[in-house]
């Protein structure tokens, strides 16, 4: 066994094969376009190498002092302004070579990504150019490829997305305040595909949940008679918040 | 607007605010030890500063060439000698003074902890000790305080794991190949607590859902009438893994 000293020698050696990283964080923004029912993505465009005028997912590197968080709140705050935006870590990029800018088998610095996904409301978010960044809402059936491995970064999001839709409330977070039920059920045909269930069935398990209130407003869209708008009640969710449940 | 010179000056005056990180894994292993009805967590002791002495989650430095995951799995190995294990990501923790090998403000490096979660059947695990670390499994309910932020990746783990329960066939990780109701009952019970939900409640809603194989098999352990040993089908599992459901 090695004693002190020669252990102290062998872990400093130890720390000379530690990789140093840069650390990003890199946003997967989606939204809803609820009247074209078309679910979104927000992308800039590259001004710089590597992947110059690759569009890629909004993201910026960690600054001295700044949590992944923070980090993740600045970048969104300097491509969109929005009231209310849902915000959650996602899954952290690392593997070696992700990034252009380390040399192959190098032992430079190495770009590990912190990816975060966030929901907005279409009707509230406005895109904020700066002059030199293209930007843009991307239908997500149309995203080209991507810089850097943020193809893999979006499908993870929207695999989220997908999870959080069926297991959580999240579609409430991009609905207008209130809706009707057919609004709902498209939203869900929007991000899920139209086959992901059937409206009776969806309805009946939507307004068994309790958490929906009807606000006994009703409008009168196209054709048809006139739909019932209903809100989410956030108070009758509460208690539920922790329990296991499947929304559709 | 900035000419393109005057762009590439600002950008690598920016570049001089980047944090240099170092990045760490760190596992939250559990285990559930069937026969005595404890939820595990495993835990070795720091035999370096900083927190020497402390008990920690078992952690790494990536080194050069290594992703995150393959970071995860060297450290346990290190640890544990196990057949089976179910690992993922879990959450990335990396504010400022997260490590008191940051100086307080200082521009020095930034430690990082990709925590990662891991579930091990527990008679199928053997603890590697390497005659200087101590490690142990410790029950959830006796942890310490860890080193580092540790008690808090502990908690985001633990809630993982809860809710990797209600939503997904985990617990099948954990059992022993065949198992009677009552097993599985009490392994929901030593994780969620005694009150997660009535049995009868529990044992219909698990055998409505469809994967659970009567072996013909019974076994007659303590008092009480012989009981139905089942196992988990992973074929009969296999078209519902990408729906969602409730297991309680």
């Amino acid at each position: 066994m090695p004693g002190r000293l020669q252990r102290k020698a062998i872990d400093s050696l130890a720390g000379g094969d530690l990789a140093d990283f840069k650390v990003g964080v890199d946003n997967v923004i989606f939204s809803v376009d609820t009247e074209q029912n078309r679910l979104l993505v927000l992308l800039v465009m590259r001004h710089d190498d590597p992947f110059l005028g690759y569009w890629s997912l909004p993201g910026t590197l960690v600054r001295h002092g700044e949590s992944l968080e923070d980090a993740a709140y600045r970048v969104l705050s300097e491509k969109i302004r929005v009231e209310n935006l849902y915000l959650e870590q996602l899954y952290t990029f690392g593997g070696p070579n992700r990034d252009p800018r380390e040399a192959e088998n190098s032992f430079g610095v190495r770009y590990l990504s912190v990816s975060h996904f966030a929901l907005v409301r279409f009707a509230e978010a406005e895109l904020i150019a700066d002059g030199v960044s293209g930007i843009a809402w991307y239908p997500l059936s149309q995203v080209p490829t991507l810089a850097f491995d943020h193809n893999s970064i979006l499908d993870y999001g929207y695999q989220r997305l997908r999870n959080k839709l069926e297991y959580s409330p999240i579609a409430f977070e991009v609905l207008p305040q209130t809706f009707t039920l057919g609004d709902l059920y498209q939203l869900y045909g929007t991000v899920l595909g139209p086959d992901f269930a059937d409206y009776s069935n969806f309805r009946a398990r939507l307004l068994k949940l309790g958490f929906l209130r009807d606000t006994g407003q009703k409008t009168s869209r196209g054709a048809g008679r006139p739909a019932s708008l209903y809100c989410f009640d956030a108070d009758a969710f509460e208690p539920c918040k922790d329990k296991p449940m499947v929304f559709i």
